[in-house]
This record gives C-alpha cells, structure tokens and sequence, in this order.
C-alpha cells in the first residue's frame, strides 16, 4: 500500500455561521493509522461553503480571522447566488480559503510547525456533520 | 504506473477578461482514462494570470465571484507592473485563487462533493488556448 | 524510492517586514538531486507568518503584492491577537496566500510556466532563517 485514504463524515457540533473547528489531533491519529514513516498527508473537504486551512490555534487570531473574511465579503452586499441559497458570502469565503492542505509525514508525524494547527473552516454553519478526507502518500 | 500526468494545451473559447470555464467533465474523463481505482488528482495550470479553483456552477455565485475578485483588486488603481504590462489585476487575482487544486480519487471517480467543480479561472483573457496539467497518483 | 522529501532550514536574508524571496532555482536543484523524471513536486512551509506562493519574478508586480496584501488587511486595524503577539496581519496574509505549492516534473524539470516563479512570501520579517520543505513524488 503507497497511498491511504480516509473519508469520514465526522459529526461537528457547529454553532454558528462561521466556526473554525481545529482538525489537527484527527488528522495526527489518521497517519498514526496509516503507519506511514515518510511520505504526505492531504487533507481535503468536499464543501464549497467550508474550507481547510492551518494557522495558529490563538483565540485572539482565530476571532480576527473570522471578523477580517467578513469584512471582505461585506455579508450584507447583493450577489446574485443569494437570489438562489442565501450564502453567496460562504462562496466567496472559501474560495480564498481553499479546500485542501498538504503536510508532509517524517517518522511518522506530520511535520507542522509550532504554531500550526490545521482547521476545518466552516462558513455556513450551524452544522451537525460535515466530510473531511484525510489521505497519505507513503515513501 | 504509479502516476500519470496529462498535460495539455486545451483550446478554449475565453471571450471575457475574466471568465470561470467549468472542466470537470475534462478531468473526470482523464480519471476515468488513468485507470485509476483510488488515489489522489492533482490539477495545476502553468499560467500566472489564470487558476484553478472549485465552486458551484450555478450563473449566480460566478457572477458574483468574478465581480467580488474586481472589487477586492479594484482594476483602476495604479500598480507599478502596469508600467510592464497591463495585467496587475489578473496577476493578484491569481494569487488569491491559487494555481491547483486536489481531489480524491475513490472508485475510480473524483471525489466531489454534489455541489463541487472544478473551474479554469482566466483572469486575462480573451484567449483561444490555454494549458492545464491532469496528474493522477495511484494508491 | 517513490517519494523524496527534503526538509532545510535555510539561511534567508529578510531584511523587510514582507518580502518575497525567489527559490525557484533551490526548488529545481531539489528536483535534480532526487533524479526524479516524472512526478510532482510539493513546496509547504512549516511557518504561520509565511507561505509559499507562485507568480512572476518582475519587480513591479512583486511590489503590487505587498502593498496589495497591506491594503487588503489594513496592517493599522485592531486586532485581538495583537494582545498576544504583533502580528495578526502577517497571520492574515498568509491564510490568503496559503502554506504550500504543487507543481509536475517533467523530464526531470519542474513544469513551470514561462512567467512563473516560486517564492517564500516572508509575511512576518526580517528573518535570518526559514524553514522550507521540498517533497518530490517519483512516477
């Protein structure tokens, strides 16, 4: 086996309309499952009003994440997608966010740095469940 | 074969400056011709003024992606690579959207989600060609 | 050997608080060293305030970057995590930016663009060193 993938729709006691979940601890028992010594680990979501992203797990920047995506998308605009499902603004959210990371695995644990912690952003929330894919590339 | 990389030069009918061409069925096709039961896909594009991004194809969010994306560079404003070569905007544009994305492959199809494409993401355009990379790795 | 991973802390000269360091040529060795012909490449950063960007190595443009991140998170805004650390705007470019890159290898050279380059996009500086993760997947 060269390559892992889990799919894994994870209940997610998502709050309110923008929540950043910290994935991390997940991801970390996924390629200690995955007995993958050397190799790659991706993380995707199948969402496109949810992304994945790594920054740091402050309280502080977490909250000025979610007020400066906002701000961006100034959520009380007129777009057309809302005339459809009113969530034109988790559209755009996650199109600068992204759905995926990658993160290398060296003995066995992913290689992040100090401060990085890996996300599941969600932008059209609340939630119950939501799909994360964790796949790993062995040597 | 542990990997297949497709790279082709697809002619394209870009009418606009920035137009959202929806290849799904373009990369689910070379899915399909990879042979390839489960692993990952990779897609890039080699351009600096064009990326790759998923979203949902319904009329409404694209319009509102491609006027959020004018709005957040504001095309009239002066940026010293106009002096160069009258693309800034597209150039930041692109940096904001990325140039890849990736996608499970599982039972020989991409996993997306119901409301997931892939798009092309020209932000220079018009233009009659333009290159995209298929990479398919095999579990 | 499928998958090579080379990890560096590298000596980086970052004068400026962001600046947008080349390693196209350091990722290419990289590349050459593992003698892979066919197969991808993957360029990640284990850093929060930094990440690992592709566009065009013209002066102007580079410029047009910075001061576009800086318009777009208004470095003189209030944010909470500035209580802890004084970087929250380096946190939030970098979550635009994204912490990794993919790009082919084709015959045994990377298979950029004619007017792409890869760059360290220091969010966070002056810096004396970086740490920058280059993984080659081999066909």
């Amino acid at each position: 086996m060269d390559l892992k993938i889990n799919q894994q729709t994870k209940p997610m006691d998502i709050k309110s309309r923008v929540e950043l979940i910290d994935i991390t601890s997940y991801v970390e028992k996924e390629v200690e499952n995955s007995r993958v010594r050397e190799g790659v680990c991706i993380i995707t979501t199948p969402h496109t009003c949810a992304g994945i992203i790594i920054n740091e797990n402050e309280p502080g920047i977490l909250l000025d994440i979610v007020n400066f995506l906002d701000k961006l998308v100034h959520s009380g605009e007129v777009y057309e997608h809302n005339k459809i499902d009113n969530n034109a603004d988790a559209h755009l959210k996650t199109l600068l966010l992204g759905s995926s990371e990658v993160i290398p695995v060296v003995e066995g644990k992913l290689e992040l740095g100090a401060w990085q912690s890996i996300f599941f952003a969600e932008m059209d929330g609340p939630r119950d469940e939501r799909r994360v894919n964790v796949i790993v590339i062995k040597k």
